[in-house]
């Protein structure tokens, strides 16, 4: 690993600081979206960014743009950020990590005195996670153009409460159009949320894209009898059946020749379970991912290959609904090679790898060139108190970032 | 088949007329243990049976037992009966047919003039569903001494009402010792509550068991993460594993030698279950029955080195905790062979079979010899408003009740 411009330590200290609003006893954060706390939180953001000698910009969703002037005025910023919104039982690296590197790259680029030609920008998305209003990503959705304001604002909480009341009652109702701020491209460092990089050993994902994924309800029905009475061979066994044929698409998944093939059944519901009965109507959910359409459409088509092979052996109805398609996300060459030429001369070990989870970049994407970088989560965990990644790790990312929004910024 | 002595119309009609008391709009049957409908059965029964010249008794637990006297003073009852309570849902067949069937014998024995050496008896056993009061065949048990009358009397409804005042509120709280009334043989005749009979076209089943029954709960701990970010080949997945391993035991229990290996998971719940989260905790439970011990143990040692290979496979914790034994029920060899001999020489098609659900005579069984007499459900359905038998069927048991009782009575 190379020598660092970053200051490894301050990054840390900002990281654990900030975690200590909306900190839990276990070593996570309850920050939601919109609350007091997020307002503590962003306070002491913009007051950071003012400090490190930034212009604040609210828009009127309340994302939050802290721009370091460059030597051009009329180039379009070198841009990051995440969300500093949690999920109730979250941890303190999920969103903020990317916001508050974003900071280090300033405070960086003052203490080594460098001006860039363009502008260097920190955003914080407003209401990521989706855990107080639906839907997720909702304001970097407004910013691409994927939801209308009035949708977003409009969006209600548990309580019945207004995204734009609660939005107004903490002061963050800021008045720039949402999507009049642009970028010439994003970068956006995150925490990886999963395994690989830690299993791996590999210090630093270079993100070339998001998974694809597909949403679908199942309800088998098959024949409830007397478990007694029954012989096997007289069956129809919705659950029996349902196990044949989750096993074939975890199997399918599992021996796909991409290595981003991904098979989730995350919920299973017998409505009228009884020990000694075999039950005759369940209902179960499929996630089906992959890192390009045509992985997506292949795993669609043998997953229905199976459901129509399993269900006649055994006897039973399968009816199957689509629910959800997100389409897989490309991340723009030129991002993700200028993300992969610093980190390959950093020294740091490295590897190409798909995002499986959702962030801001995705609909960023769609309108400017981004792409992402990762470091690894320890033991792959998130959205839990127990999310860490180490001072190092922490450091390592901030770094790379550094380089990357330098360069691009000079340039 | 054979010329018939019963009358097939009088047993359908009399069934018919018992099952309007708690009969449902669907057709079927909700006549509680021990509510008002159950004495207005009783009531309508005791006369029935009076009118036929039966003297009637009741025990302290309500069992009644009514009795054609025979010439011998001296000589136990051949006796049969069943139940006349039904499950909330149930039919007009389950139980109350095997009751109304020994009433039928009797009516005939008095058309034909036959008068017997033995006396004739039929019995209506107190609450054998457990649908208002567990357990099930709780009266039987006290006759068999399984539980003591203390316990049965105080078991209580879902309103708190003791069994032992409900009875008394019915009037059936009678003074005979429970299980001082002896038999020398029992029959049981009912409704087969399973497809076998119906699929292989025969008219009469010769029960010679009861499975045994184990009852297993398991908890299956994996470690849950995102859908999305998670490999496959990463994955600890609860649901995965649980998959497998059902599909696995299922399969363990068809393929078994003898006919006789049930295997059925009927619930099965995700605690925290959502759409994009692979599940990292669930439990389900696991119902294993056999006409044999040794095929019984035999399935539960297949099932632990399922358990274990599948586990270590998928590298998740599963616990298994056995909560119920019922040892397989053998019934006697005389009273098996004493049925086979008037079926075959009746010229209905039958086969012998094993039942797979409990009964009344599996707790007679432990103090009389006993055994069952069978016939067809169609659909194999049953505690169920659908439940059905034809008239044809239900004469024909009828009739080879008439005959083993007729026969028995008279050596």
């Amino acid at each position: 690993m190379s020598a660092q411009n970053i200051n490894a330590q301050r990054i840390w200290n900002t990281l654990m600081e900030m975690g200590d609003i909306g900190g839990t006893e276990a070593g996570g954060c309850c920050r939601l979206a919109l609350t007091e706390l997020d307002r503590q939180g962003r306070d002491l953001f913009v007051k950071w960014c003012r400090d490190a000698g930034c212009e604040i910009s609210i828009d009127r969703i309340g994302n939050i743009y802290a721009r370091r002037p460059g030597t051009d005025p009329d180039a379009l910023p070198i841009s990051t950020g995440s969300h500093l919104d949690t999920q109730p039982t979250g941890g303190k690296f999920d969103g903020i990590y990317g916001c508050l590197a974003g900071l280090e790259v300033i405070r960086t680029l003052n203490d080594e005195g460098i001006e860039t030609r363009r502008p260097i920008e920190v955003v914080i998305w407003t209401n990521e996670e989706g855990s107080r209003f639906a839907p997720a990503m909702v304001a970097s959705g407004v910013y691409s153009g994927k939801f209308t304001l009035d949708y977003a604002l409009n969006q209600t909480d548990a309580k019945a409460i207004r995204l734009g009341d609660a939005l107004k009652e903490i002061g963050y109702d800021g008045d720039i159009e949402v999507g009049a701020r642009k970028f010439a491209k994003f970068f956006e460092l995150h925490i990886e949320q999963g395994p690989v990089l830690e299993r791996e050993q590999e210090e630093i994902g270079v993100v070339t894209g998001v998974l694809g994924m597909r949403w679908y309800d199942l309800k088998v029905k098959g024949v409830s009898a007397h478990a007694g009475p029954t012989p096997m061979s007289y069956r129809k066994d919705a659950l029996g059946a349902s196990a044949r044929l989750i096993t074939a698409l975890i199997d399918m998944a599992a021996a796909r020749p991409d290595e981003d093939g991904r098979c989730t059944v995350g919920e299973l519901h017998i409505p009228k379970g009884s020990r000694n009965v075999i039950p005759g109507d369940l209902s179960f959910t499929l996630d089906l991912r992959n890192a390009t359409l045509e992985g997506l459409e292949d795993m669609e088509q043998e997953a229905h290959a199976l459901i129509d092979q399993i269900s006649t052996e055994a006897g039973v109805e399968v009816c199957v609904e689509r629910i959800w398609d997100s389409p897989p996300i490309a991340f723009a060459p030129e991002c993700i090679e200028a993300v992969e030429k610093v980190v390959a001369r950093s020294g740091y070990s490295y590897r190409r790898m798909t995002s499986g989870a959702g962030h801001d970049a995705v609909n960023i994407s769609s309108v400017v060139p981004t792409s992402m970088i990762f470091v690894p989560s320890i033991g792959g965990i998130s959205h839990n108190e127990t999310e860490y990644s180490t001072p190092e790790q922490i450091a390592s990312g901030a770094q790379i970032l550094f380089e990357v929004m330098r360069d691009e910024a000079l340039a």
